[in-house]
């Protein structure tokens, strides 16, 4: 029987798993390790070391690893990885220095929405969007089911399409991509430079300072009535909300899977973002069409990593 | 040796031929009509005249009609086509009533896409995306080699996609489109209406009537630096070049290619839509890419139609 092991690497922890690819069932137990030296060596160390605790019978016959990273086609070199500050890294080559050849790296919102279009409840969806809006913002693409990787691994960077062309500064270096306007961190530090300079808001309250406050307090003081949030909201909740109407009236899926942390944790946000989308995507586009929050939690990145690497060998 | 009739039903002409799929050749002589009576019925009537035209000796196996409408799933139904003033026709019905079982409706654009892509030097591109700039806007999707329909065929309904939340009203009932800011009808519309409303330009004199006024007058005039000419074409330019830049970020094809009446009959729109997407496209995503212009002319979309049907049989 097939084995694989998924690896989901984020900027804090990283997690393993042994896994039947066919069923997307996990085969052993889970293996969590925290992620302390970002450099390249030390990280690909890491990866090896808990590929070798998920898997210690050696069943495995490949491995893939989910990241945040921007990679360049399909040579597994990180392009950019804001998280681990690299530029440039082969990594995989260093992966597979350490596992063998059958070692592949995929884009860390790639797995996870593998993960839960094949085993998260679509069903027989063969047409999914997943958009991941947490600390960064992403998406995969399932095309006739299956992940559309694009020319060159960058298909479904749906976080740097251009919401405010020239707008604010985001991570890649470019102004005004939907994650510099929707991502948990990009929130997060808008609202902490404009209460600095003299806005205010119930969320500071909530957070107990002006430097605590993230998009789970701006959520609940927006709930609350307040102003500030609530203005910032209807900004945040138009970017996002036609962003993911373009994105379903461009693909047609059957399905929008939503995912992340701030869409999971901000109820008020989510309800505005979906109003807005609703009003704003092509109307024939939503006839049998469904949007659903993620349901795997963590493990969609270990499974969906596993999965993909089922069609290595 | 497999054949196919290939039909492109357009508002103004149809056009068919006789196709081998395999290659993408025409095997005897096109066959185009004049379109008069846009009753479903007589236009039902007519495609199954130049089918029996185009293939007197009923070579085919099966037919391929492309035609400017939004269809409903795989279905065959037209939701919606603007050009013919169909709402909520069975039009497949009505074809396969004369022609046999064997006939399918694809979106213009998508029949258009296929043949480009195919036959027009896209080569070993896997990851092409087409778009169309014409009297509408629309595009074709191929990924890893396969024409994209989404889920209920409307994937690539890119003139869709909202740039003005809340703006000019569009042809499909939504405000804000693409299309309602791009397409050649839109243009026209709206310039004749600022003209008319005391707005001057030197397309005017060019038109030789404020009515005749249309976007290759007024690409003319931003060239000779006419001032209204140039604001439109610096706001056209930047909603288009912002949609390709995003569906290349979303997308990351190898491949844009670039097609319709607007697009290649306003040089200078061309040329200032072609820096706003350089400046906007996610960065990574243009190494290896290229963006051209469509090579096949008004015959793409019969050979595009032939080619998809010779999948059907």
């Amino acid at each position: 029987m097939v084995r694989t092991v998924g690896v989901d690497l984020g900027g804090t922890n990283v997690r393993a798993a042994l896994v039947d690819p066919a069923t997307g069932s996990i085969v052993g137990s889970e293996v969590k390790r925290p992620v302390t030296d970002k450099q390249p060596e030390a990280v690909a160390d890491l990866v090896a070391e808990v590929v070798r605790a998920a898997d210690p019978k050696g069943e495995r016959s490949a491995v893939g690893v989910g990241f945040a990273a921007m990679l360049r086609g399909f040579t597994g070199v990180v392009v950019n990885s804001p998280n681990f500050g690299w530029r440039e890294v082969d990594f995989r080559g260093l992966l597979r220095a350490r596992l063998g050849e059958q070692v592949e790296l995929y884009n860390d919102l790639k797995a996870i929405a593998y993960g839960e279009v094949r085993w998260g409840g679509s069903g027989e969806a063969r047409h999914v969007c997943f958009v991941f809006v947490g600390t960064g913002v992403g998406a995969g693409l399932v095309v006739d089911g299956r992940l559309d990787f694009g020319a060159s691994h960058l298909a479904g960077e749906y976080g740097h399409v251009k919401v405010v062309p020239g707008g604010r500064l985001c991570g890649c270096g470019q102004r005004g991509c939907l994650e510099a306007y929707t991502s948990g961190r990009n929130i997060q530090l808008r609202a902490v430079e404009e209460l600095r300079a003299g806005a205010t808001s119930r969320a500071v309250e909530l957070a107990g300072a002006v430097d605590k406050v993230h998009a789970g307090h701006l959520d609940q003081a927006a709930r609350e009535g307040d102003a500030y949030a609530t203005r910032l909201w209807d900004e945040v909740s138009g970017h996002l909300g036609v962003a993911l109407a373009n994105l379903v009236t461009t693909l047609n899926p059957s399905r929008l899977v939503m995912g992340g942390g701030v869409w999971h944790g901000c109820p008020e946000l989510r309800r505005r973002t979906i109003d807005v989308f609703h009003a704003q995507a092509n109307r024939p586009s939503l006839e049998g069409f469904t949007l659903v929050d993620s349901q795997l939690g963590d493990i969609a990145g270990v499974l969906g990593a596993a999965t993909l690497a089922g069609s290595l060998s």
